[in-house]
């Protein structure tokens, strides 16, 4: 029984590439952090040392700015399949590409009650985020695009409860009528098909995450798994492209405080927020023939 | 030469305090980081582990969250204010108190156009904070109210040179007639008065961030110097109540990628955004008679 | 074409047990870090809000700390397995549970040359790692544990090259000879059993861990591939209770600078530790038949 | 009433400089983190854009770099006085320097029971400090030497308690007799000249490191502040060359788990570590005429 080499990638992983539009006097900027790997037929770098078939990381950083200037960034998931398929060429000894592009938003900073020009204010909260596979079929390309959004912090402070659970001889949390829920929501879609949507990549990311947003606040919750349950679905029934949706969704406790002892009734009006341990929930919303 | 106690203090530091107002279906939140701190005659618990004049750190605790409760937070400052205060009558022990709050804001989830009740998504960016001193003089107390903010991130895509700098023999930098200029703003604005200032706490924080994100915009930099000291007298022209700020602001360098290896011009559109080392500029603007 | 749930799965992450054995004088310390989750048929918690077979979280939490002291902690492993198969019996609908243990090393301070009996000093570096999946299989249960390392930060100062690697029209790495090789490794064995491994987990987990730095320090680099490969092998060579080892390595680099505008010879002398982007590597190596 | 400028000052923060010696075939490393800045007339930087007293923190990185090399490091401290007073030379306008220098350390990989030449892991842990504050004093300089430790993270299973502390209306807090204490520890300690003490900056270095952990050890610690202090002593008392000693340490606090719902006695044995809020005891131990 012999030692192999199995799965292996490698890649140049986070590259901080800030791109600013400048063709007019109203800047436009994108903020990116790119992260690219190549799989396919890498033994002798492993087991010989051999380094022929290597297309350096230091060369996927090159590639991955002077691709910023020369096709530009028209949303992250048109310039992560550009570069995918650009890898799979250059390197011929690859037979996939995994290229990942994080966005970061920045808002025009308001001057007189209008954005101005060219300076800017990083919005924060929330990261868009995308993958994109592209894999050699035969002579040709095949492309998976997933689009998500990571740390998007939500929270209701009514209209969620968890109760009639299932009890053993370690419960001893009570039924909770009335309750924060709160979680940092990482999500991610996966488009049928890895061509720009309807409206393009970049209206169907907005559409998303108004849709998971207001399918949170208005879906009164019996537990977090029913929440997403919800979200997933309104995701899915507005947007025939997109296949399926993953949630992995820490439920990030808010304690009510007791301050019986000091006289002090508190109806859901003073709350410990809590770091650790969190409950984790995790969940895919797919359609019955998409797996 | 006997050796003795200095200078010490002691608190619960992060109390993480979230304050739902639910007197209407219209709910209201406060998130809150609460530090707080006592000085004064504690020489025995260090030296005799002696406690009977040490207010325990879990008392101090159960008050932030009481207070948060019976005192309510109309703003960060006055529940600080009113935290120091009690300490100091709490504690006889104590001569000063320093309370540090941090505030998360949150904005309502838009539903068919207009902010939900009861349901937020946390806005992210920078953070709001403030730090309290109260201290025993006389018969009284001396407050001082020194109010934030904490990384609030901003960029210039141009509008910012730096050159005709000092060289010695270890210089390499060049001339740059126009570059990115970029920060992650960290703030503290002392008021001359413990008392909240026309429009209050609230208003004139909202009012300081606008002037600085604005003067930020609106001024050509000739260094990161030159942009903070117009933010900082900006704020202080309009704000009398104001004595004096204070900046700390890395210059979060953005280089220029040389893409000429590839035939590629680039004209300030690529740029990497690096993480160390960073220039650190602080600087303080204050009154000529404020020191 | 409807809408369905797919793969979900919930449970209590990040809970710190701390236990202390204090049956004599000379106390023992292990420092975990706690996560559980359980798969199964939960689709009426999400469709329905029916949380009639949900346990809860809370129950997961406290059952972590319970058994810890009913069960002790001779191991990561043992400890994981014993609650893993615990939530298979006390979930009915559950058909899997995943529980992932972290541990943090403490080592006792030393006094007069001597372990002092109670007190300790944390000794930072790598983290020890071990995941373990429980599922129903007929009547009975099949385990697998995977143990690992994460954050295990090496370097070699020599002793590696990267050359002869294939060039396109963005190549500008030139090749190197010698240069610093460094990365802060996350390695995870999956074992052929469930059972304890001859001279238990404990020992072996030293025992790889050792395997690696050794072959790390003594492998000639020309490629970080390279030195993967051979610290794998070495592993599975000397552990045939080891199926299959994973690697994922940061290549952190270390550039040298460029001291020649000084009239400074730099020859592998002065670096820049880099922190992003970084290369990341990552491979796999197993058993011909172990896939 | 005019706006002016008042306290500032410039500087690289956080050069990651690595120093590999290897004059000989067993190499040796010094791994820094190294932040410099300058304080002076510097007024025309800020009001004017004026940048021809400005020596560029890019010029301080290059110093930084290079004296690494052409100085070499014997130790954080003589290496950060070495820049401090080049600084004040190379910048007329100076009249101050601050040097920060972090060191993380490394051991040597162990080769069939020998430290390897020149393969090394990082040790974790905590980290080794020191700040260098140089002043133009007349015609020649005075500096200041403090070092310190950061992260030292120290816990005492037994021999210690937190009783008899005033009481008040919020005060829920039980005495306890028995109960761990845990900190991570930051403390800094000031030279009374900056000269080298006898066996140099490292000897003393390691050996205050020793004095603190076994004073922390062999102490029965009535409150987190009692420990301090007599760490502190102890130090002072060895180390006649130290003028003072000052520590930030964050309770970090172990709550006895309550097992008794599951009818399971928990006599000091499982604990959770939590995260926030913690105690945070600040105290500085001096000598009479130290201040």
């Amino acid at each position: 029984m012999s030692i192999v080499l199995g799965p292996n990638q490698y890649g140049k992983a986070e590259n901080r590439v800030v791109r600013i539009c400048r063709d007019t006097a109203r800047h436009e900027i994108r903020d990116l952090n790119v992260s690219t790997s190549l799989r396919g037929d890498f033994a002798a770098a492993h087991t010989d040392g051999d380094q022929s078939h290597i297309l350096p990381t230091d060369t996927q950083r090159n590639t991955a700015f002077a691709f910023a200037k020369e096709r530009g960034v028209s949303s992250p998931e048109d310039y992560a399949l550009t570069l995918g398929r650009h890898f799979l060429d250059a390197a011929s000894a690859a037979t996939g590409a995994r290229i990942e592009v994080d966005e970061y938003a920045w808002d025009r900073i308001v001057v007189d009650g209008a954005g101005h020009d060219h300076a800017f204010v990083r919005r924060g909260g929330d990261t868009r985020t995308s993958v994109v596979t592209v894999e050699e079929v035969g002579d040709g390309h095949r492309a998976r695009v997933v689009s998500g959004i990571k740390d998007l912090v939500v929270l209701k402070s009514t209209g969620a409860e968890f109760k009639g659970f299932l009890r053993d001889g370690y419960t001893t949390l009570p039924d909770a009528d009335d309750r924060i829920l709160a979680t940092s929501l990482t999500t991610r879609w996966c488009y049928a098909e890895a061509e720009p949507p309807d409206g393009g990549w970049n209206a169907t990311f907005d559409a998303v995450r108004s849709i998971l947003l207001e399918t949170f606040a208005t879906t009164y919750s019996r537990a977090l798994q029913e929440s997403l349950y919800a979200m997933g679905s309104a995701v899915l029934e507005a947007h025939p492209e997109i296949a399926e949706i993953t949630f992995s969704a820490p439920n990030k406790h808010h304690f009510l405080v007791d301050l019986s002892p000091f006289g002090i009734e508190n109806d859901g009006e003073v709350f410990i927020a809590a770091d650790r341990p969190y409950g984790l929930i995790e969940a895919t919303v797919t359609r019955d023939d998409a797996r």
